[in-house]
């Protein structure tokens, strides 16, 4: 049985194939899309504060979520175009991390953050 | 049993935690680190023609999963903050999406890409 | 006499003909290129305070400039390819963004940012 | 008598000062909607090809005219407030590129472009 990624993967495939959309669907397109919905994440907090991104109204977390899913559905896509695995990616990438900043270093230091 | 998704954001979150980071966490730091993210993997296709982009070399599609990677566990901790299920968000919107662009309408089109 | 700006373009056009790049810049990839350019900008600054973004050290100033610089030059090869003059276009929004937040409406109110 | 730029950039400061937003132009919030902008103007190239990037409707090298001016907006408010000459910074920088990027290596290769 697919898990859910598996299934929207699926589901993303026939939604492109029934519209025969996949000649739009390069990698290279895909990941422009990405990029160009993650801005449109980022826009509901360009004016925000810290803070108030903390505390967002329930109709803004709506907003916010309806482009948490469009990168998502993106992101999903490129990676079965290039045959990425999307969870042992971000397993791995976790694991380059935890060697990369050390918690006996990393603690309670933003110079992760300010050093690269 | 938590799922994968639910798993990778409990072991983001510890990481987190470990080093003391969730000072930096905030949704907008977040999601402001997202869209970077997905920047640097759009480099990786910024001079690639599509055709390119559909073929390429086996360490470049590891050096991009490592970015899908970065991506990805930037949405899941964006996500997690906001109490946003990334998989219920992106079934939602494939179902808008679905309503948005019939079949019949959209088949081996480009205009919804470049009516918006 | 040309002005700086299109001094600029002129030597941007030398540079691109010397090394026949002139075949990678097309309109798209030149806004791709752009976009991958602004967020290597906005990396500097992405898990600063706003306060701490206004009292950057001199040596993190000289890097943004080095990164206003890949913006301003990508701007002015894409304004160069499609007959754009940027200063006419900024003059231009400026007027229309005077009508579109009179100042009596806007005062003291970040309302302009979140209501769109 | 100032140039162009600074004539952008003097009214920008006024703008802004008119409307009491100089609160919410921090470096940061400048860097964000700078970067937000440029996947705006990115968006009108996302599912074309190259070769239809270059050769746009007039009505949609207008549209795009707009986002490149939102783009310069942002660019030269930003590059003001972190004290930055733009036009001295791109001259600096195409010297760099010019050094990077010798005639007789580069010609004709997107090695460049694939290489970094």
């Amino acid at each position: 049985m697919p898990n859910d990624i598996q299934a929207l993967q699926q589901a993303l495939r026939e939604f492109a194939r029934e519209r025969d959309w996949e000649q739009f669907h390069s990698p290279r397109n895909l990941a422009t899309a990405l990029s160009v919905e993650a801005a449109e994440l980022l826009e509901h907090f360009q004016w925000l504060t810290d803070e108030q991104s903390r505390t967002l109204a329930p109709d803004r977390v709506e907003a916010v979520g309806a482009e948490v899913a469009d990168v998502f559905l993106y992101l999903l896509q490129l990676a079965d175009r290039l045959g990425i695995d999307p969870i042992q990616a971000a397993r791995s990438k976790l694991e380059v991390n935890a060697r990369k900043y050390p918690v006996e270093l990393a603690r309670g230091s933003s110079a992760k953050y300010t050093d690269f």
